[in-house]
């Protein structure tokens, strides 16, 4: 079967997707008998558009080659255009880089997708983070995907356990480490190294962005948070609804203190049925050795469900970078249609 | 949508499903769309099948009341008749105690069921561990469902990661504490209690079997691992084919050994690419501190993946017990459905 793709945004992710689409075309099609024809990808600045199907391969490597160095590119061109350029309707593999405020561009991007039959895989948060209710309530609407894995902690499969895994029992609880800056800053900060310091170190790595506040200050496990919530537990939480604290204020004190008493301090983003309402709150907590996530140091995520027939289910791990965010598109993507 | 259910074998993990179902119908009904029906129940004397349409709640709670004192059972009924009264083909919860070295009777249950259009939820290994191949090509004609969640740690979600969170990436390894029993035991051991003393105590608790030979001696763990190697990474691995390793004889040595080194003894379900030749083996490991199930002590299961695009992922801990298993089996019906 053809798959059709389309994709939005071209930065490290968008690129890694690319490169992993190319790399594994041929293997998914003998393992899953998909056969994904990249259509286009479409940029601020315009689009590239494939003339035949299998074109794609010409782009096998963007970062050697500019896309507006290819043919195919046009300047200009709008999401809409290479939208209705395509033969059939598949799915759109949303990398932009979105306004988590706002939703913007990708918010308009998968109202269009949806609109006219295309499924969605989204690595970007923004959108999904301002107006899942709605995106949800017309993907289900129109009997179509919004998969989402690339947007909630990469390769390690949080949306996957939470709705497939878990399905059918009652979600009691659950805690995650879903940031792996924040989790890098606080384990050198465990180390001995001054918030500044470390913050400087994940920068030059590439771990932490030239503006850090997104990570820092917890808005990211915020966002993953409540995204993991309102798909597994069915709530309605906007960002609003969700308590944050981040990390630039962690005394020596605290971490004294954990230290101390053996345990480790992570930033959790928590969601909790508290008295029968659900609460979400992200937030620094002491980890005791005993805890799943104790163990994880350093970019390493996790996750702790808890639940009334399964009892609590640990994830943990799971590659933190544009090639594992690419992995779980491609895996949201053959999920859609198995 | 109404699912015709039809279960063979009513023992401990039977009768929990059927009470689970009980308690999560409605929930069901309400967050999946699914009115689950049980149609049958068949045992080794007989079959109890329902004259109506919901009727399965009038033996609520069959512990207290046994299932041949009920409305609607029949001695000597067997499973060809119970499948033909249903009105339409829907899911098969296999709870027998099969044979994994014949299969039986689960094996001519499976392909029948296939055959007349029904997929397959189960929770016992035999028929998958003599006849997997055959069985899941079966499936595939038909279009239909061959799961077994619940066949492979319960409610510790090693199918559901193995083959829908990793999809498109390439499995390069696992290793697994996937038998509680070992587990239990071997942590028993390590606190210095004899291996005699430890059985004894599993047994008396219910952990182990009257016959713990299928458990202490590595073969439950084998045929978790063959099972989960087939399923993920498309492996036609029979028993013989998986090298076995027991803990009975867990030597002071050994254990003296790991303990100096800081290490924990697990009994390990192994799968590895050897130089391009995947093997399999059940194996008594060492493991550090900073390993994902080091941690794990008691009933506690868990596994790591490793592959090449998203890394290792971990998945550890999950209801041990009956309720588990049938959470598990609970959760492969709805999706089959989704």
């Amino acid at each position: 079967m053809s798959i059709p793709i389309i994709l939005t945004g071209f930065g490290n992710v968008g690129k890694a997707f690319v490169r992993l689409l190319v790399e594994k075309h041929e293997d998914c099609r003998i393992r899953y008998g998909l056969d994904f024809d990249l259509t286009a990808v479409v940029r601020r600045t315009g689009a590239w558009t494939a003339k035949k199907e299998g074109e794609f391969f010409t782009i096998a490597d963007p970062a050697a080659e500019p896309m507006e160095a290819s043919s195919g590119w046009a300047s200009g061109m709008r999401f809409s255009d290479a939208l209705g350029r395509a033969r059939k309707p598949g799915v759109l593999v949303e990398c932009t880089p979105s306004n988590w405020r706002t939703g913007e561009p990708q918010l308009a991007y998968l109202h269009e997708a949806l609109d006219k039959g295309w499924s969605v895989a989204a690595a970007s948060k923004g959108a999904l983070v301002v107006d899942f209710k709605n995106l949800a309530a017309k993907a289900r609407t129109h009997k179509l995907a919004l998969k989402f894995s690339g947007a909630t902690a990469a390769a390690l499969p949080t949306l996957d356990v939470a709705t497939i895994s878990l399905a059918g029992a009652k979600l009691l609880s659950f805690e995650g480490i879903l940031t792996g800056t924040t989790n890098y800053i606080l384990s050198r900060l465990e180390q001995g190294m001054s918030f500044e310091a470390a913050l400087k170190e994940a920068q030059a790595k590439g771990i932490a962005e030239p503006d850090p506040s997104m990570d820092v200050d917890g808005w990211d496990t915020a966002c993953k948070t409540l995204l993991l919530a309102n798909a597994a537990a069915g709530t309605e939480f906007t960002i609003k609804d969700v308590k944050v604290e981040g990390i630039r204020h962690v005394t020596a004190g605290a971490l004294a203190d954990a230290r101390t008493a053996g345990h480790s301090l992570k930033l959790l983003g928590r969601f909790y049925d508290d008295a029968g309402k659900y609460r979400a709150e992200v937030k620094l907590t002491p980890v005791p050795p005993s805890h799943p996530l104790f163990r994880l140091t350093g970019t390493t995520k996790g996750i702790v469900f808890r639940t009334d027939t399964m009892g609590m289910v640990a994830v943990t791990d799971g590659k933190s970078d544009p090639r594992g965010t690419a992995a779980a598109l491609l895996k949201d993507i053959i999920n859609i249609y198995r």
